[in-house]
């Protein structure tokens, strides 16, 4: 797979992110740059323990080597994330019991993909859809975003979203899409507790037409006020949280 | 007030932003910078309606004025956002009725004070109290990520977090502290539907102990999973529409 058709990931910045890389120990850690003076010691430890080569560079050569604004003196190299195929990720149970997936429609925001990823997890999300087209991929920004969160996350990567939509709808799972104009609340989504696949729409235009019709469900966060608009990110947590919460609650 | 005593907000970058504060009108505008070719003809008309002078400038010359990555071709300069006092803000009903005040212990990152203002907005929130040290302001990256919740939440400058709090419970809010270690999950918050204050820490430590100390109820957002972490602003998204959820069901 050539790096435009895989998810990306292969360099990390960051302390959390780092970290979790060094801890998960889920794929080959290739470099750890530390900026030297002040090396995150528990770091290069961490990595040394692990047989990662170490490098110190100067903050400067650091600042160079990192494609983020702030990578608190660590840039790892690492191999790619792998992608699970959306059959894969439809068969996988959350922690919090029965399948739980987020897909994402278009969302080409690095730091909202590692947002929505943060928060997936946390909420105990077992994977997530991207589309192969017009997404964003784990870049540096997303991956420093996420904090940690790529370590962890299953991730799929559809040749469409309503294809994606139509095999996890094969394999049990509810499609939820979230639409600002849908006049059911996410409050009274009655199958939060069962398989479920929660839909997010681009930061601009929401969930394509295509997209909004093959969602069996669609369900809004009702707002108030003079403007009605959820970042991606904050509509990602706030579904993800509602279903955990009422899974919780079961 | 001299700058660095006040909260910003005189240069508005992005069309959202750009858009809601012509829109809303509640502070005076001095100039609007376009990009030309590819100025916005609707915010252009907008302001030149509004007496706003409007001058257009190289793509070149835009992100030269611009201090944020995407200025999407508009920067604004207006008036500073003038803050209220915490009793004013305390006093203060929210859309969906009683009281409901965000309030940020020690968030310095711009980009989530932002995307904290448009997801408390959309959430019903009655305002916003930012510390008047070590808090981030209206910056460009800042009201940017707000995407014009600058112009319509209210927001105060308290000179300490502690001393607000006490304001705030004067004035029978009550104080509710967000901790990854509290034991009683935000689904259980009992006045949600009160008038209430959600205190938020900072990315890295959360909340201050004094702070803590000083919440008359401590919540946590219960989280699985490897790590057990949230950003500031996926918190407080799911903690406003947590409060909305409730709000609504009564």
């Amino acid at each position: 797979m050539s790096p435009a058709e895989g998810l990306g990931g292969e360099q990390v910045e960051g302390r959390r992110a780092v970290r979790e890389l060094l801890v998960a120990r889920r794929r080959a850690v290739r470099r750890l740059y530390v900026a030297e003076p002040g090396a995150p010691t528990d770091l290069v430890g961490m990595a040394v323990s692990a047989g990662v080569v170490v490098e110190k560079v100067t903050p400067e050569r650091l600042r160079a080597l990192a494609r983020t604004d702030a990578p608190q003196g660590v840039v790892a190299r690492a191999a790619p994330v792998r992608p699970l195929s959306v059959e894969e990720l439809a068969g996988t149970g959350s922690p919090g019991g029965a399948p739980f997936v987020v897909v994402l429609d278009g969302v080409t925001d690095p730091r909202n993909l590692g947002a929505v990823m943060r928060s997936a997890l946390g909420a105990g999300a077992s994977g997530l859809v991207l589309g192969r087209h017009r997404s964003a991929r784990l870049t540096p920004a997303a991956v420093k975003a996420a904090a940690g969160a790529a370590e962890y996350l299953p991730l799929a990567l559809a040749s469409g979203i309503p294809s994606a939509l139509a095999t996890l709808a094969a394999a049990g799972l509810w499609t939820v899409g979230l639409d600002a104009s849908a006049p059911t609340p996410l409050w009274e989504l009655a199958v939060a507790d069962q398989p479920v696949a929660i839909v997010l729409g681009s930061e601009g235009r929401g969930l394509s037409p295509l997209v909004r019709r093959r969602c069996q469900v669609v369900v809004s966060i009702p707002q108030v006020g003079p403007i009605p608009s959820l970042n991606v990110s904050a509509a990602a947590a706030v579904a993800c949280f509602e279903v955990a919460r009422r899974r919780s609650a079961d």
